[in-house]
């Protein structure tokens, strides 16, 4: 009889960490390349240069909201693997999974900028977001039942959690609806939802989400 | 008599580690960059945009296998580090030559997308595959005869461990050999075995791989 | 009653500490690839290649000066995280918006590099660093009365950290109005004041800042 | 009296480890991106592909010559980061300064890739590996003078760490100067000087460096 290889293999939350934080900071720098620095030949007043710049701006939004896309991921990711008291093979590959939406999120992000008008590019951009949710939320269910959450969790904090995930991937799957009307009005409408997950209130009807 | 610098290089596996959780995650980054947004100019429907998009799939399949091979040595690699009580500066440049092998993988990656159909292209892919299980295999070959894996391992994990790389091994060879066919049944094949060690069955036959 | 997600995300001070060093390693490395290697093409001397690398020399300076701004922040992060007891979710936002600010310093340096005599370039660099020094101080305000700092902190340290961020703005605010006589002006005092940073005297007037 | 900024800024070993780990992982993976993949016009076959790579070959070389270098500093780095019971302002910024060093390292790579026969990419690449050196010394200096290494360090270790440096310098810097007969001469004489550094031969005179 032979010691399984799932017996040995990806047990440390720690270095799932460190990878998950090397990723999201790559990812996170990543974005601001697509911010190109408009071309030195025959921009030679400040005015000519603010008028450039002025180009950028509806990248600079796009690259924003990815930027919080990211930071609420990580926070969400963050908020798991600090709950777990262990990793398996299995928990391992669905965070690799995670991460692989991660590090599509500047390619979409890019399409996006470039293709600002676009339902296709919008709705590619909704599908890496609902990736990240999905396999979040089916990390914590697995942790859960393989016993990998450590076990003094209250009950609430299980809810807490996935609740989270839920209502946060309606709002977004509202925004993106949004589009059929214009790709802005998701845009506006996804920017605002991020924003009070970033503000995070802590009383009314959006402490909950 | 001096002290040899031998005594005091490459002791700390916890820095192996972090460098080496820091140059996966650029690597498996950096693969994605590859994948080039299309060009504004011309697309301005979404039925052009989709098409565009299309012409991409073949890479983003490539990618996909290279974040799974990059993904499948992290665990691999973990999973000996995780064994290791201390590491040695021999230890220590046995997995510099790997992450070598991993910083080469954006790039043989981006030469099989570019060049699909040529057999050159996936032979050097395989090759690199080859050096990543090769080196991995040499790093536990290594640390067993020099004492750096912990005292109360069982034999049943150093059998595990070697078996896994040699059968793993075995069957990207065999994808590899599929080229003379055509290069697609090499991929296709690659991708299928990986797909198993993502998986990570826990009964039958493959729970053994 | 549910238990709110504020009470379980961003909790933890070395994760926030991991996904700095990462995004900030990035951001130094990424600053350097504005260095491009002159074109092979007509060069074929060593007076030819001297030449061609001196026109680089303006973009070097400007590299030098992000890497000394991004090194002075790193190490006034680090300052603040190492008193932090522990972290709460708007403690982690306020540092995702600082990370943020890091994110888009590639992008102005850039900017500045290649509108050198622009002012336009130069005062965008400058809200940079003013958003970098202002994003850090609210970090040190919130933690402070939120209760986030270690307990037997001395006040003090408390004074020493805002009037070291209240001085260094002045003096960049400064450098930043010189360039109504001429950029230079401006960078060559912004460096001036970096390398004051950097020494870090430990006598004199200057200790103080 | 206020409490002197010195006094809280720059004492975190492990913060220090920890950036350097990252920027040592861009930077090296980084490198390989001037690996450029042939375009796939005009290569329809294996050989014209073969043909096409064999162009790459010298690239290939200097690429892995960077990766050596960078690698031999992270391991003689990481000895003497090792055996520091802390740091401070001082050695953090010294440890920056040699962060820099390494962060243009990618820069001098492609510049001597680019124009491997002209000796002044190669006196730049040698400046870059002697600043490396420089710094590296100064830090162990610094720190045994300021008191920061580790109170039960041997003398020997002391002397160690200071003969390596010195000794692999004088290496270096004589393969600088065979350049006044080839740059080739040049880079094949570091290279193997970088190989006995990664083997570490444990006998004989080899033993000492």
């Amino acid at each position: 009889m032979t010691t399984r290889y799932n017996a040995i293999a990806g047990q440390s939350v720690e270095r799932l960490a460190a990878l998950s934080d090397g990723l999201f900071a790559v990812a996170m720098t990543l974005l601001v390349l697509d911010l190109k620095v408009p071309m030195a030949q025959g921009i030679e007043s400040d005015q000519a240069l603010l008028g450039a710049l002025w180009q950028l701006a509806p990248r600079l939004v796009v690259y924003l909201m990815s930027f919080l896309t990211l930071g609420i991921f990580w926070v969400g990711q963050q908020a798991q693997l600090s709950h777990f008291a262990r990793s398996d093979r299995h928990l391992t590959w669905i965070h690799l999974v995670f991460l692989f939406a991660v590090s599509l999120m500047p390619f979409s992000t890019s399409l996006m900028a470039e293709f600002i008008t676009l339902r296709t590019a919008l709705l590619l951009y909704w599908l890496n977001i609902l990736a990240l949710g999905a396999v979040l939320y089916g990390s914590w269910r697995y942790a859960m039942r393989a016993g990998l959450v450590e076990a003094n969790m209250s009950a609430m904090i299980d809810r807490s959690v996935e609740q989270r995930i839920v209502i946060a991937q309606g709002l977004y799957g509202l925004g993106a609806l949004l589009c059929v009307y214009s790709t802005y009005w998701s845009i506006g409408f996804i920017i605002l939802v991020q924003m009070i997950y970033v503000v995070g209130p802590r009383r009314g009807i959006l402490s909950r989400i």
